[in-house]
């Protein structure tokens, strides 16, 4: 018998998974270009030529014992956190040092490591819905409770009076996903000041520190100029837990960073805990190679123009077949509403047309769906006339 | 305030890598020339040129979204678990497919998913002494209970008739290395027989199922034409954990697997949450780009003859010193009885001639110290005067 709690986590197990290896499946049987899958947030944009240019130099140049060994410390490189620490400085106007980066094997890596380091069990984790739906078992992994903010569906904008009142003394983070997944939408910069001054006052009230845990895997996929404010500017008590993986098109590389800055509480505790609970939970180190390679590539972009044609393309044709959703800002997701209440329907029906979406309840905001548009231009263009039937099922309705 | 369960595993954290990050510190003082650094099993020979080039082959000709994408299964890409799987056949006469491989972040990562998906709180594993300490912590990291066999000081053979004692209805794993860190002893064929037939006796009294987990980091690293035994031919409920760490010298690139044979109670159950524990304790999947080099490595050695110099070097120089230690047949460790009692004490003498080891402690023996012999062969030769005069200050005494 496999563990208990394990039993239940595949039972739940990520509906988005699912769906993706259907996708697979059913691109087996129709040919993939008659599936019109968006599913996962699998980037179909190649890495920028950086990424290619950056390993073949390091093969050449660096002496592969350094290159593929272990690192010196887990939290990384010395000159790799050195490196990841300047390049934000350089764009958000901070002043982090080597020291205050932990090199993670992916965001997913990172959140496990911040929650290893802070959850007691019973430990709150508070997130705001619609969220990723992993929060949960990153979250059970420590034994800690998650406390869902039930989803303001007309801006998806934290519903902030909701947030306060769950606030407990038991509330040890707050994780926020900004650009989000699944809405696409950005939280302002009134938002996390405003939550930042209800975190502050609850500290104070309860006596207690509150970590903001803010997953940034989709920072640099921000569309019309809008700004994503940097949390640690806003809130000290911020733990960042960033990725490579969609802005450098490289999710099964594995390779991000935590930023643990100086001015949280415990800072020093929880750097070291940090590098500690990156060796034991079995990561050991963010892999080499790509650490040393991201050092070399963190001023390449990915060509966000490709994502944004397809979001305009989506969207609008979203709405033309009647469809309503709130028009993304950032990241590479339109949160749809489903024409009938019961959105895992909606997705059946979607299926009959090789259309792969994913219900809203993964994201613990039922009566939605999820469309990730980091597929090809071609597959949009070929899935709208199907997406035109598929709505058409519903007005007769 | 970091969790508690962390504030103990910082408190205790790996006297292996205290020791190493004090090397590094001692290499800038005196200069890396006049340290002798015996504590990290972090290898010093390149990896096989094969690697490198299978790196600029995949770069070349593979689609870069595929290459650096997320694998379609969590398990790792179905192509490369089939080659691994087929690698294992032709070698050890096994029977196995790609279902029964689960590609991990190297062997840490292996055996943390192993135990997420076994173990139920309480739950006991038992490992024999010496063995390698971070087992403590990945047990507990799942509320496990580390239960341990007390060495054999003789032999380093596991002590059989208490390992069948302390076995109860509670123990749910049982954790083997061989090649062994930290004593470099190989378990014989007979041990193996052995330990099979008491566990499938007490699977019977108990009623229970009880997994072995055979922890292979070393298993390409045996000298004098020794057998290492594959176990899953032994014992039904076998579980590897397997590295290319050591066999391809790139520790820090974090590629390895599980093997989860059909013949394992609740197979089916087992492969299936290796591949969801492996997604939410936050690899997702193995790093992708290695996970298809070692597919074309897979019949790569390192140089196994380099190590072997170090070892036969070493062990004789040792001799000559006057200090005593068992012969290894496998890995690159020395495992060196301490001259007195307390053998720290001896570890903070042995610093004095810039001698870095690392205590028995550290691996549940006191009394011995461990060695690793993955340096230059210059670092020995330059050393063994070193540990010529060490020895005399016992000598005096």
């Amino acid at each position: 018998m496999i563990a208990k709690k394990m039993q239940s986590m595949v039972a739940n197990s990520s509906a988005i998974r699912a769906m993706f290896e259907e996708g697979n499946r059913m691109a087996e049987m129709y040919g993939r270009e008659n599936v019109y899958d968006f599913s996962l947030g699998n980037p179909n944009v190649a890495a920028p030529k950086e990424v290619k240019q950056a390993i073949l130099t390091l093969l050449e140049e660096e002496d592969p014992v350094v290159l593929h060994g272990y690192t010196n410390s887990n939290a990384g490189y010395a000159d790799v956190r050195e490196s990841v620490a300047q390049s934000i400085n350089g764009r958000f106007d901070t002043h982090f040092e080597g020291k205050n980066i932990i090199m993670t094997v992916g965001a997913a890596g990172g959140l496990n490591v911040a929650l290893k380091i802070l959850l007691n069990p019973g430990d709150e984790v508070i997130t705001f819905a619609p969220y990723f739906g992993e929060y949960r078992s990153y979250t059970a992994n420590y034994d800690g409770v998650l406390v869902e903010i039930s989803p303001d569906t007309e801006t998806f904008q934290p519903k902030l009076p909701e947030f306060e009142g769950k606030i407990t003394e038991k509330t040890k983070a707050v994780i926020v996903n900004t650009p989000n997944n699944p809405t696409g939408v950005v939280y302002s910069e009134e938002t996390i000041q405003k939550m930042a001054a209800i975190l502050e006052k609850k500290q104070k009230e309860f006596g207690t520190d509150i970590y903001l845990i803010s997953d940034e895997p989709y920072r640099e996929l921000a569309y019309d100029g809008v700004e994503v404010p940097y949390l640690t500017k806003y809130y000290a008590n911020t733990i960042v837990g960033y990725s490579f993986s969609k802005s450098l098109s490289l999710p099964g590389e594995r390779i991000g960073y935590l930023v643990i800055p100086d001015e949280a509480a415990d800072s020093r505790d929880l750097q070291a805990a940090a590098g500690v609970a990156t060796r034991i939970l079995g990561f050991v180190n963010a892999p080499t190679l790509q650490q040393k390679m991201v050092a070399k590539c963190l001023d390449a972009k990915t060509d966000i123009s490709y994502y944004d044609r397809n979001r305009e393309t989506l969207y609008q044709g979203l709405l033309e077949c009647g469809f309503s959703c709130i028009k993304p800002e950032g990241a590479f997701y339109l949160f749809v509403k489903s024409p009938v209440p019961d959105e895992k329907e909606f997705c059946a029906a979607a299926k009959k047309y090789h259309i792969l979406i994913v219900p809203g309840s993964s994201f613990g905001c039922p009566g939605y769906v999820r469309m990730a548009y980091c597929v090809s231009y071609e597959t949009i263009v070929n899935a709208l006339p199907k997406f035109k039937e598929l709505a058409k099922e519903y007005q007769k309705g």
